[in-house]
Formats: structure tokens, C-alpha cells, sequence
């Protein structure tokens, strides 16, 4: 059994290209409780069996407790998908002598229960406690902040916090999978929010996908949030319920799928650039997806200057002569491809400097890629599996980068999304304006020094506590230099 | 100048009783900083000046930074309201040789940055961590709620996270101050419910005050929650909010404002009849306030078997010959005041068995207590200032109760709302129902054994952790023998 074939059958379409192979990780970790017959040899042939499917093996703890005639262990082993793992335990289930008794992994052991929790910052032990942190202290508070609402940012949560807020409708790559079963990637969010930038965040999971209900539900319970992240939502929806609850209300609203990306990409490429001595204004870039990340991507590298772009939808090249294509796709077709280019991807390719890909998956072959310009960018974006091999591309495309960390050059919006909010959080933005992100890709790329660039390494590691401190000073810079906040946060 | 005099001008109406009087404690606690002229006797003159308005100087700290000719010094005071705690300042202000270059105080220093914080419960520190909690190991889990949207119980915050929803219409005593100046209350009893019942809990405060919003606003948010806690509402809208999220919802919905102070007045009526020894299908009870609160005691006292009961609204008392009550109001109505009492409220006491006040302060004088029965329960709940001041109460009934930690017998929801919603999520219930606020009650007035109750010691601490424990296993118990709950949590 071919271990790629699996993956290829789960996630690419048919006739699409070989799937690009994940390799064994701790995102695909197994542990197997096998009751084991006692007979010679038994676990050497259970740990060839797991070898087979190319798992690494990470542990063996033996249990314990113990029926005659049997033992049983625990068996980790980290794979590269679900569907090796689950050939694994199928492999197993098969073998004689050897009951599975148990599956779990190290990623569901992970969210049991949750991942965040909410806590008081302050110890409630004594009725002094109680008498400041709830009634009848906080009555006086409460009148304060009734008296001078701009105290509700310095003496609430809302100062801090902001509200995570998704209808379920594009969950990463998964698609529309519905508000509960898109918790756990808030969850994660709302960890990333507060271990980056220190910033609280709180889930909200929606059971209404229509636009004008979202806008309603978000603009009611903001009152407690200093700002909201719209998350996984899907276009054209998204950006609707952006405008709306940026003129509509008066805290930061953030769409990350859009604009986190718009700036990870641009701060890439400034920096591949760069290394490649070209112009974003002399950059012929073709941009596969013009989603909600294509076109923030495609918007923001115009504003940085880029001239020269041809995006690209399902129906093909995005020209003024299509009349498929939604408000936001007719404004690309209306300001970009100024050759009017209505080819194929691949005919676009030809003479390209950059390809930026947020599509799907095996889009194109490494050798499509051969009729680029020398010193070629390509961004395959595409997650879990990106557009091009990306190992492929390099025999063709100087620097390449990809959604995934199993590549260099990481395109990753958690290297802005906590900046952003920690700095408008800080200058009590009213709103994240086109500025802020164009000075917050700046200040990201420029977290490498231009002398310690290479082909991979154009962006920083999320890591890195600087690239944070960078994002938010950039957004806070912008918004107290344009007014675009409110004052500051010192008093009380 | 006389400190009640001014916390009556600020608290209490006109003409009415005279104010209840509040002693100095933690909830008014005030730090000046003064700058103090270097004259023999100075220090001596301001701890006069202070003392003179009876507050209690906890600390004098001596500033290091020293200007010439003046000493600065942080002086600490406990007082007895925010309005005494104002007259020690003005009257600093109006001395000679001092300068108040700054006011704080401690309640309003804990509430800098609010009260919550919301974080992960594992770290994040290298890339293993990221690829579990976030992408790509994230999306195996999502994927596996999409298939079986129960495991959204086990493997996000859903399983113990609830939301704290208000609309600020009426936050404890100070009425309707919107939803930005109740957050401080929300914050303070989601810390409540995570150190007393290890339950997560998200204020969320609305911009609506509208029951159809409000109830629409909550179905769009409740997939990511295992359960609602309206919060502050005021009737007659938390009614109809109430009865329509128990039904439209599956998660446990519970207007803390009803039916925690209903559960906390059942235990404390269970077990101040046992101390006289009446039954309490025998007590003659006469309830000032029909609001959220008193509707809720009323109707679980004669669920326990109360059959003898007048209620009195704003428009006298509550019988069938009026036009003007709402449908709740006519219920009462219906369901009580057997005998079709019309007089007053004083009147009503005459031969009452016990006075359960909801409704304003200061609105009996203790001597109108005589012509209640022999060992007569005052229990007058209305906060900060009660219905009669409870120690001249004392003079003429046997047991008196307040909602206030300064005097014994503090009837507080937080004994309640923290176990009740620990029971619901430790058994999925679906909706808490009358018998288990019944049972909870039960159970909450055994926490104290018989043999211990007093006259002054009629509910325990609510440090006493047996008293969630209790509360939580009777939800539980009542919540599995009805089968009202979902599959045990134990499956992954």
C-alpha cells in the first residue's frame, strides 16, 4: 500500500496531480493500546508492520496491569496524515495475536476538554476579595464607567479582549464545516492571540451565515470587545460584513484571512524582492484565487506598488470583459491586468515574475513554472497541500514559499494577526486602516536585516518575539500619527 | 458633618428612613497621595482630619522622592461608602498646607486592565505545540466534530465554557446603566464561577435591550457554549427571554437574578424553619417585590409547599381583582394571596410568619415588625440599603437575613449559580429544570447540619466548598435520573 496514494484519495481531486507528501509530524502523533499475545516475536512484528507505512515510532510504554497470556502496550508513532495513521491501526486491527484496544493521539488528547480557559487575574480567598472584585466594590466602578464610558477601557476586559467571531463557513481548508465543529481553530487563534500579543480573545461561533444577521449579532455584543477578528468566513460574504462593521462600529475590526495574509504576502515580498534586485512596480505577478486572501493579497501589493497583475478565479483570468464576476472581482478586473490578458494560468505564467497562489492544491506541475522570468517568486499558498510541489518548484523558481512550516519561507498569518490587535489595542485604533497594514508589512520584512536575507529566509519566525513588537508598533505609529485613535490609556 | 447624612443623601430617597449605615471596609478602600508642607504637626493634623469622618487608616507610606520644604505620603483609608470616602478628600482639599495630588483606590486599582484573562491551557513554545493546537493538527479535530457534533462538547471549551449575557437594563441596585457599565459585574462573577464551580464564563454585554434581539442575539451565539447566564436583565423582558431560550435552545439557560436567589431563599427558609419548627405549607409569608427576584422566590417557596403568600408590586398588593399586572403578576395572583388581601403592606404583616423583601431599601421601620407571629424570618434582600435595617429587625423577629456580607445570614446567588451550571455541563443537561433548583436548595440548606444551625447561621459560607459540591451533585442527580441530559462526557 502506497502511503501517498491514501493522502491522495482524501485530499485532491481526481486526475489532479500526485499529492504532495506531508512528512511524519507531531500534528499526526498516534498512540496504540495493543493487547499483545505472548508468543515470540510478536512485537517486532508489530513494529515492522508500523514501519511499513513509513510512521516513525516514537515510544513503547508496556501497561501495567496484566491478563494471562498477553500484554499490553502503548505504542506511539508520529505519521504524516490522518489516513496513515489510520492504515497503521487498519494494518494492525488485521495482524493476528493483537487486539487494538485503544486509539488516541496526541493532538485530540490535546483539545480534550478544551483548549483556553478563563480565569480571574486576581485571587478571591477572603471576603475582601469578594467585596472588591464583585458586590458591593464593583457597584462603584460600574457608576464610573456609567458617568465616563471611556473608562471601559481602562477598567474592564474590553481595554484587552476582542472577540473572535466566525460563522463556520470556511474553516481553514475544510470548507463549510459549520460554527462548532470550527471552535477548535478559535481556540487555537485565541491561544496564538494572547501568546503573541498578549492580547484576550474570545471565540464566537455563529449559527447564522447570513451577512445581515452576522453584522447584527457582532454590532450587539460589542460593547465588551475592544475590537473583533472576523475569521474563516467565506467570500463574497466576508466582505460585506467587513464594511458594514467597519463603518458601522467604532473598534477595530479585522478580517485575518483577508488582511493577516495581505500582509505576510507583501512583507515577503518586499523582502524577495530584494534579495532578486526588482521593483514591486516592475513586478508582472499572476495571483491564482481571488477569494477573500487573494484579493486582500492582490489590493495590498497594488497599494505597495505593483502594477502589472492578472488575477485569477475559477472561470479564469479576471478581465473587464467577464460579466460572472461579483462586486469585488469586477473593481480587480477594472484595476489590474492592464493587457486586458484573457489566456490560460499557465499562458499568464509566461514572463511572470511572481506566481501568489490561494487556490487549491496541484494546480500546476514544478516544469509549468520553467517559462517564468530567471529570479522567480512563487508563493503556493494553497493549504494543506500547495498549488506546486514546492521542492518541484525550485528547480524552476529562485525563492519559494508555502502555508505550510514543513518548507522554509512560511507564509503565516500568526505573524501578524497578534501585532496588529496588541497595537490597536494600545492606541485604541478605531479602526485598522490601509496604512496601518502597509507600515505592518514593512516593519515585518524589515524585522530580517536586508544582509541576513537568503532565497529561505524572506519572513521572520512567528518565534521571533520581535516581529510581534514590530506589527504593533507599526499600527500603533500609524494611528496616533493620523489621529485615528482615541486618547491615551493612562488615565483612569 | 455626619457620614450618614451623606450616604442617605446619596442612597436613599426623601423622606425616608433613616440610612442604613455601612462600616468601613475593603470595598471603599481609598490611597491619597499628599504633598505635606514641613510644619511641626502636620501628619498629626490630617490623621485627625481623617479620623474625624470615623475612616480607618490602614497605611502611611512615605514617598522617596522628596521636594524641599514638603513630604510626600501615600495614606490608605478603609470608609463606608464612596461618599464618605469624597468628604475625607474634600476636607484634605480644604487644609492648609497640603496638596491631594492623587486619589485611588484599591477596589478601583484591582479593576485596571479588567478582571479576566483568557489564555491557553498549554504552552506554546516550539513547533510541535503550533501544528498541534493550531494548523495543521488542528484540522483532524474539527473534522471529527463536523462527523459527530457531540464530541464539540469533549473536545472544545463548548464542554465547560459559558456565556454571562446582560443587557446592562438592570445591574444590581443602580438600574438600567447599559451594557459597558455592567461589565464589571459580569467580569466579577465570571471570576465567581471559575473559582467556585470551575466553569468557564464570557461576559458578553449587548447593545440591545430588545427581547427579540436579545433572544435571536443568543440563539446566533450559543453554538460554541455549553450554556447561558442571564445576567441583570430586568422583568418583565427576562420573562419572555428566559422561556423562549429554554425552548428554542438545548443548552441550559439560567436568569441568575431569579432562580439563584430563589434556590439561596428556599435553603434559607428550609432551614430557619426548622430552627422555630414550623412546616412551610404553614407559613404566612408576605413578599415585597414581584420583580425577577421576588416572582422567582415566590414561585419556589410554594413549589416547596408555601401556601400562604402575598406579594406586593409598586401598585400595593398583588390579587385578582387588579387590572394592572403583567402576565406574571397575574399568575401570582391567581396562585397565591388565598384569602384575597387587599390591604397594605403593613398591614399584611400582621400575624405574618415571615417577610421576604426584594424590592428597595429603607422601606419598614423595625418597629413595624411587632405585629408579625413569634419567631418571625425577616429576610430583607434589597441592595446595598435593605428593605429594614436588620438590627433593629432583630428586636422583633427571631432570624433576619440580608443580602449583604456585612451582617450574618448574607443571602448571596453566588452560593448558587456557580454549582448549578457545574452540575449542568458535568451531565450535559439540557435545560435546568424546577426540581433541580428544588434539590439544589435541598441540598444548599444541608450543607449545614441541624444540629449546627442558629438563629444567626442559617446558610453557609460561601467559602465552604461542600456548598458547590452539593449544589452541583444535586443538579447532576435530578439532571440523570430524568434522563435530561446528553451521553456521559467520558467518550472522546
Amino acid at each position: 500500500m502506497d502511503t501517498n496514494d491514501k493522502s491522495a484519495q482524501a485530499g485532491v481531486p481526481a486526475g489532479a496531480h500526485p499529492a504532495h507528501h506531508e512528512p511524519a509530524g507531531a500534528s499526526n502523533s498516534v498512540t496504540v493500546r495493543l493487547k499483545i499475545k505472548d508468543e515470540p516475536g510478536m512485537l517486532g512484528k508489530v513494529l515492522t508492520a508500523i514501519g511499513e507505512f513509513r510512521a516513525d515510532v516514537g515510544a513503547i510504554d508496556t501497561q501495567h496491569e496484566h491478563e494471562e497470556g498477553f500484554t499490553t502496550r502503548d505504542i506511539t508513532f508520529n505519521v504524516g496524515s490522518v489516513e496513515q495513521g489510520e492504515a497503521v491501526v487498519g494494518a494492525l486491527r488485521k495482524m493476528h495475536g493483537i487486539e487494538v484496544v485503544n486509539v488516541s493521539d496526541r493532538t485530540f488528547r490535546l483539545h480534550l476538554g478544551g483548549k483556553i480557559k478563563i480565569i480571574g487575574k486576581v485571587p478571591i480567598e477572603t471576603r475582601d476579595d469578594l467585596s472588591m472584585a464583585y458586590t458591593p466594590g464593583v457597584a462603584r466602578v460600574c457608576k464610573a464607567i456609567h458617568a465616563d464610558p471611556a473608562k471601559g477601557y481602562t477598567l474592564t476586559m474590553k481595554g484587552n479582549t476582542i472577540a473572535i467571531v466566525t460563522d463556520g463557513s470556511r474553516i481553514l481548508s475544510l470548507g463549510n464545516i459549520g460554527p462548532l465543529a470550527g471552535l477548535p481553530v478559535m481556540e487555537g487563534k485565541a491561544m496564538l492571540f494572547e501568546r503573541f500579543g498578549g492580547v484576550y480573545a474570545v471565540p464566537i461561533c455563529l449559527s447564522t451565515q447570513d451577512p445581515e444577521e452576522i453584522i447584527k449579532v457582532v454590532k450587539a455584543i460589542a460593547p465588551g470587545f475592544g475590537g473583533v477578528n472576523l475569521e474563516d468566513i467565506a467570500s463574497p460574504g466576508c466582505w460585506e460584513i467587513e464594511r458594514r462593521l467597519k463603518a458601522e462600529l467604532d473598534i477595530p475590526i479585522f478580517h485575518d484571512d483577508q488582511h493577516g495574509t495581505a500582509v505576510v504576502v507583501l512583507a515577503a515580498t518586499i523582502n524577495a524582492a530584494k534579495i532578486v534586485k526588482k521593483q514591486l512596480r516592475n513586478l508582472k505577478v499572476v495571483a491564482s484565487g481571488v477569494g477573500a486572501a487573494g484579493m486582500a493579497c492582490c489590493k495590498l501589493l497594488m497599494a505597495a506598488g505593483v502594477r502589472n497583475l492578472v488575477g485569477f478565479n475559477i472561470g479564469g483570468a479576471v478581465h473587464q470583459g467577464r460579466t460572472d464576476l461579483n462586486a469585488e472581482e469586477r473593481w480587480l478586473a477594472e484595476n489590474s491586468n492592464p493587457r486586458g490578458f484573457r489566456g490560460t494560468l499557465k499562458e499568464a505564467l509566461n514572463g511572470a515574475d511572481m506566481f501568489l497562489g490561494l487556490s487549491v492544491g496541484n494546480l500546476l506541475k514544478p516544469e509549468d513554472l520553467a517559462v517564468m522570468k530567471r529570479d522567480a517568486l512563487v508563493f503556493a499558498l494553497a493549504n494543506p497541500v500547495p498549488e506546486v510541489d514546492p521542492v518541484g518548484a525550485l528547480q524552476y523558481a529562485r525563492i519559494v514559499a508555502t502555508g505550510g512550516s514543513e518548507f522554509p519561507n512560511q507564509i503565516n498569518n500568526a505573524l501578524v494577526f497578534p501585532g496588529i490587535f496588541r497595537g490597536a489595542l494600545d492606541c485604541r485604533a478605531r479602526n485598522i486602516t490601509e496604512e496601518m497594514k502597509m507600515e505592518a508589512a514593512r516593519a515585518l520584512a524589515a524585522v530580517i536585516p536586508t544582509r541576513a536575507l537568503r532565497d529561505d529566509y524572506i519572513i521572520p519566525s512567528i518565534f521571533n518575539p520581535e516581529v510581534h513588537k514590530a506589527v504593533a508598533e507599526a499600527v500603533c505609529r500609524v494611528a496616533q500619527g493620523k489621529s485615528h485613535c482615541r486618547p491615551g490609556r493612562k488615565s483612569k
